[in-house]
């Protein structure tokens, strides 16, 4: 078992839950109870007939298992061993299309699947992790994480695969924060020549302000961090991301339903980039950039623009959340145990509440943010790139924002091109849903499809 | 029938195959047959029954229906008709997977399935297409379109779905190059505050260079294109582009395989954010843009950025090309009749003759090109930020090439924190192979899964 589904079964019995831990390698169970289940109400079982036959009617089982194929398979054995009334719960992260169909395929034998991600790592799922269920409730609001008056941070997101769903976007925005941190990173330290510790301390300062959040507050301590030989570590760490989907589900799911992600989708695409280690090696051999640069602006105030760009960026990302889901409710789920919790997210409830009918959050409480936001964007980027560094969530983030608000696009020739190569039509601004064909063939005026053999 | 069909059976007569033509509005081949098809070779049919009746041993069908269901639905009409060793071909947009199973399915009835893609739209439809087929050269090499010395644009790309997928990163390509061209028009209309007609002039001068392409040559003549009153086309047509998904496809395509195709992914995306027009509107009269700006650089050197910025870019968007196909005879096969025909892919194919092992074509022969872009790419992001102008694909190129030649790229930092948060573990620099979980909650080393129930 690992540490956060160990923590979780504590967090259980703190809250007067009796678990019946089990592990496919049974050893583990074994550690467990003699280790951190010492002396508390934790049951242990060595097969899954033994664990059904200690269980309260209706079961209620939770998997933590990989998603995927694992999922599949541990459904395949419990199948037989359940009556009806009976309850899954997939506490993994699982793709939402499987749920949907495990929902469906569960559904017509009786049992009821419950979908739901769990986020928070090992500390939230010990003290209070962030829960999508699309269950029942009162499973698992006791032992989500609170916030404010004690609000659970566990609400309810809808039918079948919702839950997965939710936390895939969740994620997705997380991909998309961490590489504004290390975009920002970067700028610190090489722009600026900031060394370790003092980034740390940046980032320490920057989590008492509106930027108050998880990740940046676990940023400080990584960069703080030092192994036995008292060096820091990061320096250490090879700089090849890894990912496990969720990011890269959010984009594809946001290309599907043409939702413009762009800082996500870069986000996603950075990792990719970032493990194609041997070849940059030998790039970085051949490859020239620019010339020695030599910062010369006022080194405060460059940090506290890089400062405002994450800050604002934020509230870029989080606007597709609300294209996507648009539901105040999320945002103060995520609030407590979430990965990406942060003061922030309470605005987007805020602004939600005010206006559920909200179209995109930069119309309402992030308008005077990023309004005069432009000069100190511009001398990030132009100082970042004259110096070589790449920034490309800073940039997509404030093209989305010159995007958004620019009536006209340049998109107009785009149509004009795709109708002269394709004959695929375009709209007149002055003739809303007529759709013409300039003929410059003399023919092709017809749309139809056709069918011909030699 | 589109004119695109209509002109490939006259492209096919003129190279002596008997066309016998079907289409499902009946009326449509009284019509072809009374009109273009007056007086040549071209044979009617008013039911696939009839149609298969007028054709010679083995059957050569070739479908150029809508893609997806419409071609299932095709086939299945076909297939009772059918013998051992027929051939159905199809020159549709499909999705590549579509083609794989449809390739498997008719293997298994004998029947060979053919998808190939087809390029250049109405006019190489007529004189010469660049075809992509998984099939029969001889059906396909006379009617492609030719270049140099007569090598005919049409090569064999290889099995199943390679002819679509192929196709399908050529559009993708085409995505990412037209968006190249609309920021250039943008910063061009709004920066330099050029004329319809000058920004063709420019256009029609740069064809005359390295960046003689299709596409170029194209977007001179939509420029200068008036309308029936005299105006210019352009301004009047709505700036919400359509897409019929191949760009999406490769956006998805590459997300899957892990390769960073960040200018395509920001074209494709840019389509989504210019078809919320009604949100733009509404975000136009909300949302302030930078103060007023005043270009008081010199106009000709800018514009001779811009020139450079996209000749260069489109070096980056191949180089996906070569990662994903690697195979210098696509190029070849390109330069035609295709929408992305460029003497630019003429270097690519000579790139990959000269060492088939290339990695990247950055480091071949695009090097010398980009390595001494930094400064203009950086005048003109720095110029364009400042005005207000997007430019994610002109920047996310440069992007590329700077995080393409560090060694050291900051996802170091996201191990770490994936580490911290996830105990997803890291590999340090010193140790490759080993992964190693930092224990800062006194546990949490083993990394497994478990399952447990309340």
């Amino acid at each position: 078992m690992v540490q956060a589904d160990i923590n979780l079964i504590l967090n259980m019995n703190d809250h007067s839950f009796v678990v019946c831990a089990f592990n496919a390698t049974l050893s583990k169970v074994d550690d467990f109870l003699a280790s951190e289940a010492k002396g508390i109400k934790v049951v242990g079982a060595w097969s899954l007939k033994e664990k059904v036959s200690k269980l309260k009617k209706p079961w209620q089982i939770i998997l933590l298992v990989k998603a995927g194929q694992a999922v599949d398979d541990f459904i395949k054995k419990l199948v037989p061993l359940l009556d009806t009334g009976d309850i899954i719960i997939d506490g993994g992260n699982s793709e939402y299309r499987d749920t949907t169909r495990q929902c469906r395929d569960l559904k017509a034998k009786g049992v009821l699947f419950v979908g739901s991600g769990v986020s928070g790592g090992e500390e939230g799922a010990r003290y209070g992790p962030s829960l999508m269920p699309v269950g029942n409730k009162t499973i698992f609001q006791g032992i989500a994480a609170k916030v404010g008056t004690g609000e659970p941070c566990c609400d309810w997101v809808g039918d079948e695969a919702a839950g997965h769903f939710v936390k895939m976007v969740h994620n997705g925005i997380e991909y998309g924060d961490v590489l504004l941190i290390c975009e920002a990173y970067h700028l610190m330290k090489d722009v600026l020549g900031m060394a370790q510790d003092t980034m740390a301390q940046a980032f320490e300062d920057w989590n008492k302000t509106e930027l108050d959040s998880f990740l940046i507050e676990i940023t400080a301590d990584v960069l703080k961090f030092q192994d036995a030989d008292g060096k820091h570590l990061p320096p250490k760490i090879r700089d090849s991301a890894g990912q496990k989907g969720m990011g890269k589900w959010t984009t594809i799911s946001a290309l599907e339903y043409g939702v413009p992600v762009t800082l996500i989708g870069e986000a996603v695409f950075a990792r990719c980039l970032s493990s194609l280690k041997n070849e940059r090696i030998q790039a970085s051999k051949k490859l020239k950039g620019p010339q020695k640069f030599q910062f010369d602006g006022d080194k405060k105030s460059f940090l506290e623009d890089i400062w405002k760009i994450i800050s604002y960026a934020q509230g870029f990302i989080t606007t597709y959340f609300g294209w996507t889901l648009n539901y105040g409710g999320i945002a103060l789920m995520w609030r407590g145990g979430y990965n990406i919790r942060s003061v922030f997210l309470g605005k987007i409830k805020d602004a939600f509440d005010q206006n559920p009918e909200l179209q995109n959050l930069l119309l309402d409480n992030f308008k005077s943010a990023v309004e005069n936001c432009q000069d100190f964007w511009w001398r990030a980027i132009s100082t970042g790139v004259q110096a070589g560094i790449p920034m490309p969530c800073f940039t997509t983030a404030l093209f989305f924002y010159d995007r958004y608000r620019h009536e006209m696009l340049p998109a107009n020739l785009i149509q004009a091109q795709r109708d002269y190569f394709g004959a695929h039509t375009y709209e007149l601004l002055a003739k809303p849903g007529q759709f013409i064909h300039t003929n410059r063939t003399g023919h092709g005026d017809s749309v139809s499809s056709s069918s011909y053999n030699t």
